[in-house]
């Protein structure tokens, strides 16, 4: 293929897609043309040739997935599903992209009734994404049956998400697990924002993706056979696919085109009269040619008589496996899955043993093991985190296996996490320390945004992980966590507290909960049984002051509460009437009534919060009088316990501090 | 070679490694013996015949860098530093490990000054860090000449630092870039902490390595001649040189050698005694036999002579040369520097107009090109945060530029910052949106642990951003920021605390600094000059309330300190003394007596945090009667005036909220 490669006549299809775009981003005063433009003749060749889709009902289980990993492209989505058909993208819609409320936002935000898959944007996430979705695909395929469960996951992508270390990550996972029904569509246009790709990269895309056991393709991005006839290819082929797409940015407008402002320059209404002359469009700002919007409506129900199928399929299953799979879409958990927690709450009072606090998680985590929808991957750690025990590994070879070994991929592991959730079907787990979190916060922060129910569990949460050292002690990862909207995060006390915190991660539907746990021993702290799940208000006193009107409340949280507990023996042997707050979960706690809160934190009493954790974010609880026993810096290497007491957790330094105030 | 490689009998200074680091280890009752033992003889090939070093100044300037880049193997290198003659690493240190308070530490923790060069653990980082080692040699190369500045940088890479991301981005970065001088030595043990590194990759390494343009020589990782050999091919190559050193992790452990077990597993007395005997190792544990010592001493002498002629040219250079070469390698800015922040300041206030925030720090840096020291890194923003402006790139032709483009690699360009700030010479800045920040906490969270003087600059700071919608919108990151040690948060409210801010970032040399700045226009609060930098204090009373006892007190930052001001204005009017307190650096106003912070948030006031960002960590400042105005979720897509709205961040809502209060 000669550099640019032979540019066909673009057809009226693709240019449909162009003009939709162009309009919308010159209304709109910005936007991001160089996708929409570039990328027209490849959405055109996948999605009137190869998408199974049907836009009357977006949320198709086995439809295949699209992701537009270079989400700032986000008109080309837009402009693909209205023209398709789906009802919630008019071309009001189109014509409000950008605005305030528009369904059109500024990058694509997750919306599977409207058939957007995932949220899209900061880059490398949505290609990490897809691989998520296509290993649910193969795992639900490996369950449920071809009948049932078989699709593609289509990603496009740009250069952006492949220089990201998630990007990075993803391919050399996906040639591992030989994910042969994902497909990428790179839209190699060799310009970024900055300019030439030049400008920051040297090395041949295509052949490091073979490296990594890919199927490359290259094909020219404009030429709709080709790049048709090359996803036929992809989709024949045992390997996970890319295709090359050679590709002029912002192909259709003289002005901007192959160059660095065909990016995201601004346009102006010349540039789209001149683009309207040059590719033969004599049609009004968002008027569409009948024929053009026909066929592609036509595209829209190109899977019909699939769908229709599917159904057939679906209906002809034996009852329970039916209702096992629509169950798991649905993302209910079957009735009485609780029981084994409450069944293991008590077991574990009457054990009455201390154990480290992952390896409760651990345990309690595999009595779920009947849930067939939990997916667990973990960076590399297997065995100090211990989430396998009876799982099977999930491999090139073995589909039916629920435990994904990441590699030291952290960021491509909670990635890959939001696209399995935003998949369905599948309830994933992502595993690793706590202090590694950090590698994988840009996808934990896309499941906060996306609302998305992924369990991000996290062992060696403080210094309580002893002479690895402050690289590897969490300080501040707590607040860092505890400040991002919409995520939930749990750090038990015990085993007890464990049991129940799961219990409510596992219901929450509605965003990801962050399940924090020790390497250290837990002793327990909750030695009488409870049907009730107190730790669903997220606080609530687990030891009332005895002997008069309580003075001190001591707000402790994880490893930390039994010092509190200690030390609030030690203030009541003095006469001084203490209770201990257990604050498993801030945002539930957060949630409660006025009242509650007041009661548990207690009214005019000297307040503690005791944390092997810096301070931020804990005065909210605390009070004009109130005073933080806990972590002030780094931490440091040595045994655990010398830690404690060198940094001042103890129960005696917790018991000073709240007399000092009283 | 072989799937093992021809194993030649180790010679009595490897071992010498390895029994420091079994006896060390089986008397700490953990660590990491993989490494130590898997690549001692790769150690001994590199230390005894090719670095240039010498213990008796572990901080000359022009020595080679040697990075651990998988930390957790941290014996080898103390075992190195003992041997060679590093006066603070005794063998009581030795005997020390992992105890509290020894120098040798869970994983090594950077102090020049000893002999290591940066902390490493988290994998991947440590390879980053030694890329922009790499980058400042070649930079301080072109300026100062071959004579003065003209080292290697050496690391040794395990499997789990090549899968990490960070890695993948610096393998790409640093091929294209052409970094000659920077030799990896990759400890090929096909084992990972989970098991066989087939688990979870199945590429080849050393394709993946050639595709970006590496050199890469493999070699037996037990034959010391062999590399040495190879050690100086990769001398002479003008690529970035990586040797896939085949070897048997922990190997001299009979139990464990070759094993998952290898990386880790507890080691025994009997053991040592094991190996002691299948080694000919007749020695009590912590003995060393005088020869092997002397002949690592020697080694330790090897470069006197070099070391010698090096500063026989240094004092060779023109006086002001020297001088120059001796000011930034101890970080000391030039006199008078600061002139041109203040002529700044003046003419600022002159002209009165409103500024893009990110282009005033744009243009103070412009202004501050003559510091030769500075180099500029971007993640592929260059027009939109533009930091380039006078500065040259940085390119494999060109090692005169200060600018470089990294890519969409966020991760890398935070940590080879790092590098450069470890490497010495070089005022490192990284430079993209605040939203993704997220991508390179690892790395920044690195610097503060380290006290490196990183400055992390982002733009796009708040839902200011508008259109692009919440993907790219911060709201939780100014807290995740401010919530670690040692990191100071600085976010300007205009121009002239722009410079104030940029002033004492520069001065600050103990720890990193993170300059947050707002897309949009940021309009003059302070239009009176003062000589004094007011933001030193971290905050002070912008204006004090008028006409009576003040009752409100309005804190503010960044974009949000016009909207207090005019909310006091408001305030006033209505006859409420109102006083508003500027902010922009939380951890310095932390750091003053408490009576001047009582001052400035004023005593019996009402408070009112205002900030377009979650309030987790404000209450510390608010009181119980305070009140925040600000972000409860994540933000949307529209246009940034809309949004201030529809979130109610508004002087009238602020006023509002003051009152309801009062």
């Amino acid at each position: 293929m000669s550099a640019h490669g032979p540019l066909h006549e673009t057809r009226p299809l693709a240019n449909a897609i162009r003009f939709l775009a162009i309009d919308a981003i010159v209304r709109a005063g910005e936007g991001h043309q160089g996708v929409p433009l570039g990328m027209a003749e490849i959405a055109t060749a996948l999605f009137t040739q190869h998408m199974k889709f049907n836009p009357a009902d977006p949320q198709w289980p086995d439809r295949d997935r699209f992701v537009l990993s270079n989400g700032h492209g986000s008109m080309l989505l837009y402009a693909l599903l209205h023209l398709t058909g789906y009802a919630q993208f008019g071309i009001d819609q189109i014509k409000s992209f950008r605005e305030m409320g528009s369904h059109c936002e500024g990058h694509p935000e997750l919306d599977t009734a409207s058939g957007i898959e995932v949220t899209t944007g900061p880059l490398g996430q949505g290609i990490a994404n897809a691989f998520g979705m296509a290993v649910a695909e193969a795992y639900l395929n490996a369950k449920f049956g071809e009948g049932i469960v078989n699709h593609y996951t289509y990603a496009f992508v740009g250069d952006g998400c492949l220089q990201e270390g998630v990007g990075q990550e993803m391919i050399s996972l996906a040639g591992h697990l030989q994910l042969g029904k994902l497909i990428l569509c790179w839209d190699d246009n060799r310009i970024t924002d900055d300019g030439s790709t030049s400008l920051s990269i040297s090395e041949d895309v295509s052949a490091r993706f073979r490296v990594a056991g890919w199927h490359v393709i290259e094909v020219d991005g404009h030429d709709i056979d080709a790049i048709s006839a090359a996803l036929a290819e992809a989709k024949c082929d045992p390997r996970p696919s890319m295709l090359a797409c050679r590709t002029v940015i912002a192909r259709g407008l003289a002005r901007l085109q192959g160059q660095r402002g065909g990016h995201s320059g601004k346009l102006f209404a010349a540039d789209a009269d001149a683009a309207r002359k040059q590719l033969g469009w004599p049609h009004a700002p968002f008027e569409m040619p009948h024929d053009a919007l026909d066929a592609w409506r036509a595209a829209g129900r190109r899977s019909e008589r699939e769908y229709l199928n599917w159904h057939e399929r679906l209906v002809a299953l034996p009852d329970e496996e039916r209702a096992e799979f629509e169950r798991i879409q649905a993302g209910r958990l079957p009735d009485g899955w609780q029981r084994v927690l409450e069944d293991y709450k008590k077991q574990t009072i009457e054990r009455g043993e201390a154990q480290a606090g992952i390896m409760i998680s651990a345990e309690i985590n595999d009595l779920l093991a009947q849930l067939p929808e939990r997916m667990v991957g973990c960076a590399d750690l297997e065995a100090p985190t211990s989430h396998k025990r009876s799982l099977l590994a999930f491999t090139a070879e073995d589909r039916s296996g629920a435990y994904v070994h990441c590699g030291v991929r952290e960021h491509l592991m909670g990635a890959m996490a939001n696209g399995m959730a935003a998949h369905g079907g599948v309830i994933p787990l992502a595993v690793t320390y706590l202090a590694f979190s950090d590698y994988e916060r840009p996808a934990m922060r896309m499941a906060a945004l996306m609302g998305l129910p992924v369990k991000f569990v996290f062992s060696h949460d403080s210094i309580g992980v002893g002479k690895n050292g402050p690289t590897h002690q969490p300080v501040e990862i707590l607040a860092s966590l505890r400040a991002m909207p919409n995520m939930r995060v749990f750090r038990p006390a015990d085993a007890v507290e464990a049991a129940e915190c799961w219990a409510l991660a596992y219901e929450h539907r509605r965003g990801p909960s962050t399940m924090v746990f020790a390497r250290q021993n837990l002793p327990l702290v909750r030695n009488r049984y409870s049907m009730d799940n107190l730790c669903a208000r997220g606080g609530y006193v687990l030891a009332e002051a005895e002997g008069g009107k309580r003075l001190v409340t001591l707000l402790a949280t994880g490893s930390e509460v039994a010092l509190a507990v200690e030390a609030r023996e030690r203030l009541q042997q003095e006469g001084i009437p203490a209770a201990v707050v257990s604050l498993p979960c801030w945002e539930l706690f957060d949630e409660q009534d006025p009242t509650y809160r007041q009661a548990v934190l207690g009214i005019d009493t000297v307040r503690i919060g005791v944390e092997a954790a810096v301070r931020f974010g804990w005065d909210r609880y605390l009070g004009e009088r109130g005073g933080f026993v806990g972590m002030s810096g780094f931490g440091a290497s040595g045994p655990a316990e010398a830690l404690y007491e060198r940094f001042g957790i103890t129960p005696g330094h917790i018991a000073a501090e709240a007399k000092r105030r009283l």
